[in-house]
């Protein structure tokens, strides 16, 4: 596996893979790569030639008082799992080299961008947008690989890609759990043994609220309030909010009415959380 | 010379052209094609396989009360001169292909898109950095053209293709002039003779600034003063803005130190122009 740091290096490669006819499957993650991740690049494997892994802790999409710099970081560790996974190359570049001095350009997606973890996090999706253009351009794919988890970011970018015309398919791979249930994310690596334990009770939640749909349940806001009332039995996990919304356009739901999102972020101590699960009404 | 109205029909045929190995010139216009087009058209004949002209009179960087609805277009004209200048694809699509419903994203330049023509039109370059990161994912051009006579619009569009590394590069061509020295420009049919003839007090300014700075002239206030002084003299011409910036980051300068562009935009009657030029402090 290649390790490139160097944008010009990077997006030189990605040319020159294009102009052999190659097909190239990008999976952009912030590193610190778990078997989520894994399972990105595996399915970008059986698709495509070339699989560019990118790691960037991207600091445009942390606000001022969130985890930036105590972002787990370990690209020892990422280049070991990703050349296991199949990756052809991982792409780590610098904050200097993404963001150059006097850089002045960010992509907005609006609507889908305002609320769930916009409204808790503003300028996130901004930066999360910028920064996945910003790879789009730097390594030309095809196909583009994101985790189910993020169920808002994946909407946001399927839009931008779109709207913007960028020829990328976005892929969207299922969320891989732990063995109770908890989605795997990097941000686990913040939990305390009890607080890891606690954090399970997100995904009960989400499927009660799966399982109040399949009774006949349509109801947003009894859904809600049944999530709601589960999670407070565990006191240290604190609801940031719990929606049902549109997966295309991320606008709250009422009623369960067809394909819906259940989507939950919560705090555990000092880690924030994120989970949904689809529910077809 | 073919013409194309559909996005998914043109950004197919790029595709085809781009695995073919071909490369592929773009010059973005607002239509109602005039030899600086022409020429623009003609420099990417000479450099480039495919010659794509697109003619799309964009909603998105109109002002609510600005000249959208009368912006002059005649796509069989316009279809002529194309072909006569040397351009193989005319793509004209729809206001409803480029911006479906529930349209979204948006690219912004921050900095350089707030003076000058920035100030007076907000959301102008918003609007075109957007419609033109949708021609990019659409047309996938090696290179796009553009005349040097909106030299705000080259700045943003050349900051924005640097930051979101979209691997085009941005030609500047020099405007092209009427004898008199006035610009070309679709909007010069809105003016009447007399306002025409009135008109050429711009270029007059400009070519007064070049000679200032040549005399030795720094001062950019001076130079400012003696240009407003000679278009005061025709009293139909009414100043909008005279600034004399950075090429790159479109700051106002203070002192004619090195390269700088000196700008202008002023109303004849109804009509709003700009030109510019360059010096050398």
């Amino acid at each position: 596996m290649k390790l490139i740091d160097s944008v010009t290096r990077m997006s030189t490669l990605a040319g020159i893979l294009r102009k052999e006819g190659k097909s190239i499957g990008l999976v952009p993650t912030m590193g610190y790569l778990h078997e989520g991740h894994a399972s990105l690049i595996g399915a970008a494997r059986k698709q495509h030639d070339s699989v560019i892994l990118s790691v960037f802790v991207n600091p445009m999409q942390f606000g001022p008082k969130e985890d930036f710099d105590r972002y787990p970081r370990d690209l020892k560790r990422d280049a070991r799992i990703a050349a296991e996974a199949g990756a052809d190359i991982m792409f780590h570049p610098s904050a200097d080299e993404m963001y150059p001095q006097r850089y002045a350009t960010y992509v907005n997606v609006e609507r889908l961008a305002d609320g769930l973890c916009g409204s808790s996090r503003p300028g996130h999706f901004r930066g999360v947008a910028t920064v996945v253009a910003k790879l789009f351009g730097i390594t030309r794919p095809h196909a583009a690989y994101f985790g189910r988890k993020d169920a808002q970011q994946v909407a946001v970018i399927r839009k931008m890609a779109g709207d913007l015309n960028m020829g990328v398919k976005i892929k969207v791979m299922p969320t891989v759990r732990e063995k109770d249930g908890l989605a795997m994310s990097s941000r686990n690596a913040y939990m305390t043994e009890r607080e890891r334990a606690d954090a399970a009770v997100i995904y009960r939640a989400l499927r009660k609220a799966e399982s109040l749909v399949m009774a006949g349940q349509r109801s947003s806001r009894r859904i809600i309030a049944a999530m709601a009332q589960m999670i407070a039995g565990v006191p240290s996990v604190k609801v940031e909010y719990i929606s049902i919304v549109d997966p295309e356009e991320m606008s709250e739901l009422e009623t369960v009415s067809s394909d819906a999102i259940v989507s939950v972020a919560a705090r555990v101590g000092r880690t924030r959380l994120i989970d949904n699960i689809e529910v077809k009404g």
